[in-house]
């Protein structure tokens, strides 16, 4: 029998501030058992966030943070991050923190050890340990989250590709259309404009817009009920979709092409209209890449046999990911 | 004191075959002691390349393979290649080679084992161990190799990164315009379609081509001639190079944002032609990419510093990269 062990997660949103303690089982296997959820005091400035953090925190380490069976503390936050620092570099969901050091502020208030790690980066973590990557037996994967934003996490043989300076795993911002819409980032056509719940919005929009002389604007739709009009055959909205598709197959064909995984995952929000782009998408990636033509699983082959293709699929996990990574990181990068 | 190892290593291409005894010195120095230069026989046959290859590889086992010292031997060979069982899958380089299961050809002839890995990888590796990443201090090390086609090779954490199945390192076929050009490898618009001695040549002799009515047809220039056209001022040529520099840098982009790496390495005979394209490349680069804005070397700054951004530099190694990498490649993945 393996020995129970806990450790403690935090996910650090633009909104919502999230602390959980976490029982591992196994190594691909265990729960959150107890969390305590915040309003994100971004108004009030880091310092106030980083107390209403540490105290949470501290709160669950009295629980379960004694002894040898703990295993550490994970913070999960929006990026850009700088690693191995833990500073953050301008994160657009978290105005005021540009140079904060998340990491040293934690830890000081804690008085322990802090790992630090972009919210992408964890539910790609989450994703690999617990869902899609247990599934499929991956021992690396990439996963886009479909938010408000496209976030990216890359596992590469089981840990956390944070690149040299910790800001890996940013293919939202890889360019799927040259001469395409500006990007806030300060390039265009990134695919995050096109397969975001942000760009869904504004793709509806600007195809629904009257003309000059038209008169009246149309309403700003929400990205769900645009997938529901397209569910029921609107042809815009299915429009809409398709460039999600496109673009998506366009992204992923670079990363298939680059890294060769096993696995890429597609999570987020945005991922329960999966049955609207996927299609599109996967036509898409056929074309786009030889490498995946030549790993492609059939329908016929063994599991033995499927396991060692390249498989394309809906992350597992639902909204639990993010902090469900950040409990993990301890496990992994401790 | 270290001892002197030595290793064989074989650079299979479409036209010319190379077969080298190399002695390392160090880590990062060493040097080829003695090489055999032949034609790659493609019309006899992938057994007869493999006779010939294995004759001179047992030749240099007869003078370098005795003892201990006696690291391994080494072959690359053009891609796509499905790694770990070392067998080519339709290399447009090498027809009749499809599903040759090269690593046991020469292993059955030779009496030991080989380790294969497909050019651009071991292109990527040289520069990493003996070139630029040595320069630089790298860890790891992206590729672009600037030839016919554009080959990549991903070096991650000091080992070539090849991907579940050994096609990790594709870049070149990477989308930097979604409606560009068809492509052999069946998608359009890929990086090599721009990037390569053969698109300078195609794009050239498209924006010099006389309109229907006009007659004559111009002639096809080879790539090192539209450069010397364009170092002469040539406006024609030096739009071809700015297209050159503007994919690059779109691919590039897209690299740094997924991979963060310290150094990305722009080798192969197109290289030379460095000075027309890198301005426009690094122009569209810090346009493309946050990440490289964000780790971008500043002129002011100390080595120290320096060492910890993100540079994209010329190769330091010519020609012989490709087999300096398949006789390192015994050392590193032996």
């Amino acid at each position: 029998m393996s020995v129970e062990r806990y450790s403690i997660g935090v996910d650090l949103g633009g909104t919502n501030l999230r602390i959980a303690a976490y029982r591992e089982k196994s190594i691909a296997d265990g729960e959150i058992v107890e969390s305590i959820g915040l309003p994100t005091r971004v108004a009030a400035g880091s310092d106030a966030v980083a107390d209403d953090m540490s105290k949470a925190i501290l709160q669950l380490l009295g629980k379960f943070g004694g002894g040898e069976n703990f295993a550490g503390l994970g913070v999960g936050t929006p990026g850009p991050l700088e690693l191995p620092d833990g500073i953050l570099r301008n994160p657009p969901n978290l105005p005021g923190f540009d140079g904060y050091n998340l990491s040293e502020a934690v830890a000081s208030r804690v008085g322990m050890p802090v790992i630090v790690e972009s919210d992408a980066n964890l539910a790609a973590l989450a994703e690999f340990r617990l869902g899609s990557g247990k599934t499929y037996a991956a021992s690396s994967l990439c996963m886009l989250t479909l938010g408000t934003g496209v976030g990216n996490g890359i596992i590469l043989d089981g840990k956390v590709w944070n690149g040299f300076s910790g800001m890996g795993g940013e293919a939202g911002h890889n360019t799927v259309d040259p001469e395409g819409e500006p990007c806030p980032c300060g390039s265009r056509g990134c695919l995050e404009l096109y397969a975001s719940a942000t760009g869904v919005q504004r793709m509806a929009h600007a195809l629904r817009a009257p003309s000059a002389t038209d008169g009246e604007a149309s309403p700003i739709l929400s990205a769900r009920h645009i997938a529901e009009s397209a569910s029921a055959g609107d042809p815009t909205s299915l429009r809409v979709f398709e460039r999600v598709g496109t673009s998506l197959g366009i992204g992923l064909g670079a990363l298939v092409n680059t890294l060769n995984l096993e696995l890429y995952v597609i999570g987020g929000g945005m991922s329960a209209a999966w049955d609207l782009f996927a299609p599109r998408m996967m036509d898409e990636l056929r074309m786009r890449s030889y490498v995946y033509r030549l790993n492609a699983p059939t329908e016929d082959e063994s599991r033995t046999r499927a396991l060692r293709k390249t498989h394309v699929v809906r992350a597992e996990l639902g909204s639990d990911a993010g902090i469900l990574g950040a409990c993990l990181l301890p496990f992994v990068q401790g």
